[in-house]
């Protein structure tokens, strides 16, 4: 669209308006931010040349979407998820170093005070799924194992929840333990299985209207913390899930794709857990990296 | 801030994946609203190496915003307003045409079903404040007067605050009437008065934090409609006003700064109107002329 000098000279002075009224702001990254922030939203408003409707439509959006939001829905998270700026953001904080695992999305899911499970630990909480066992170990850059690290699981159900989608109080598929003193952990969890992210909000409407899938590629949340390094927080998913290709939330990177290897029902498992007659399992080894904290912020995420 | 060329490919690559998870929509101009916005989302997250602590504080401020936006309060549109977006859509959807009369923002105070008042009725409804006499002509772009064309009034009180903003059900300080046969219009309203938007949520601490002032310069609002031409959604401002240099929310305009005539209590009103012993009131002089509704969609707003 061509607009006129005299229409071109109003809108960007009404920008140079815009940034000039910060000035006064006394923090630099904050001036920096909002500053920023102006330039980018009005060009955005400038490129499309937003009608009042869409504005309007803007508006509404917003507000259906802090509406729905609340202590156990997070709409906007979902939201900054399916725009991708969740992942631009890990991917900001988390910068390459070395042999570190690689971060994706935190997820509107993680709760506090989850239960505590001793190496070996069922994570499930009677939640339904197929057994998983899960293993490995916790190294810094340098391959020294690092004993004592805090690590957070959390997961959908078989039927595509987590715990907190349900109207009761239930506590299930989350769980937290230590590393022993040489690194290694390991627990029961749930084979991880597809599901949609909430989508009977806005942002699900939103995804609708532009021809985007709800789904998620399956997956196991880890959030890895220990004195010093860069908090991880991440996933594993499962090659061959169809999904990994087109993730709701851009959360999938290649190297977290692991082996989930299906037992037949009867394998003898690792810790002499006995399961239900006719009950399959799984087993997926996963070992970590974590990076020094000196190299990012990312740790404000986990606390 | 350098970041490596493996990095800056891991973000581009991030954004082009999320660009292209949006080329199934149907809409073309949907299509192109969605994928400007996430290449100004990522550009400034990019730009600012957004932390993570940002982005969370992001998300709570959104959050926050949305809870405390309900029927009477809508603190998404503040947002719009005091970071200029809404001036800047105004500006985009209501280019210079011929000596039409220039628009500024809608507000978040405009309530539908005012009341009716006749020319030269009282939109106060009792409201406290400075009566001022309103009058003025309706014209289109040729100068030919427009009979019928419906004015809708709106403005704060004495105290600073819209009928909305009271924990009651009152509706005062808003009316709308339509102009006579020769496109005359006149009304009593108040003398308006500076007021702060309301700063005590979201926005409020964003301005404080940034050492901007909650202030608008005193204004008088007005939506004005009529068949065929573009719905003019705009104020008036008073003339001396030192807060005409910094609006909150960017809205004056040179043109729509106007006289407001100070008179001595005992002068003669215009339609004798007799006021209380002592009391001054004002007028002033609003002409107005509308567009043609196909230079623009603006009038979306008023629907």
């Amino acid at each position: 669209m061509t607009i006129s000098p005299e229409q071109e000279q109003r809108e960007t002075e009404l920008v140079a308006t815009v940034l000039q009224s910060f000035e006064g702001c006394e923090d630099p990254r904050l001036l920096e931010l909002v500053q920023a922030l102006t330039r980018h939203l009005h060009a955005f408003a400038r490129e499309v040349r937003l009608s009042d409707q869409e504005w309007n439509a803007a508006i509404e959006f917003l507000t259906a979407t802090g509406h729905i939001t609340d202590d156990r829905r997070q709409e906007f998270i979902l939201l900054s998820d399916v725009l991708g700026l969740s992942m631009q953001t890990i991917a900001i904080n988390n910068e390459a170093d070395g042999d570190a695992t690689e971060a994706t999305v935190f997820g509107p899911f993680f709760v506090e005070n989850s239960p505590a499970i001793e190496i070996g630990g069922d994570m499930s909480g009677g939640a339904a799924g197929e057994p998983c066992w899960v293993e490995g170990s916790v190294f810094d850059n340098s391959g020294k194992p690092l004993a004592g690290v805090r690590i957070e699981v959390w997961e959908a159900d078989a039927d595509g929840y987590y715990d907190v989608q349900y109207n009761d109080e239930r506590t299930a598929a989350r769980a937290h333990l230590f590393t022993d003193d040489q690194g290694r952990y390991a627990f029961w969890a749930l084979t991880p299985t597809p599901y949609p992210i909430p989508h009977d909000g806005p942002v699900g409407r939103l995804l609708a209207a532009t021809g985007r899938s709800p789904m998620r590629a399956s997956h196991l949340h880890f959030m890895v913390s220990a004195p010093e390094k860069r908090t991880l927080v991440t996933h594993i998913f499962v090659r061959g899930d169809e999904l990994l290709g087109s993730d709701a939330v851009f959360g999938v990177k290649e190297s977290l794709i692991k082996d989930f290897e299906v037992q037949a029902p009867g394998t003898p498992t690792p810790d002499g857990r006995a399961l239900d007659e006719g009950q399959s399992w799984s087993r997926v080894r996963f070992d970590i990296v974590l990076a020094e904290a000196a190299r990012s912020t990312s740790e404000a995420r986990s606390s």
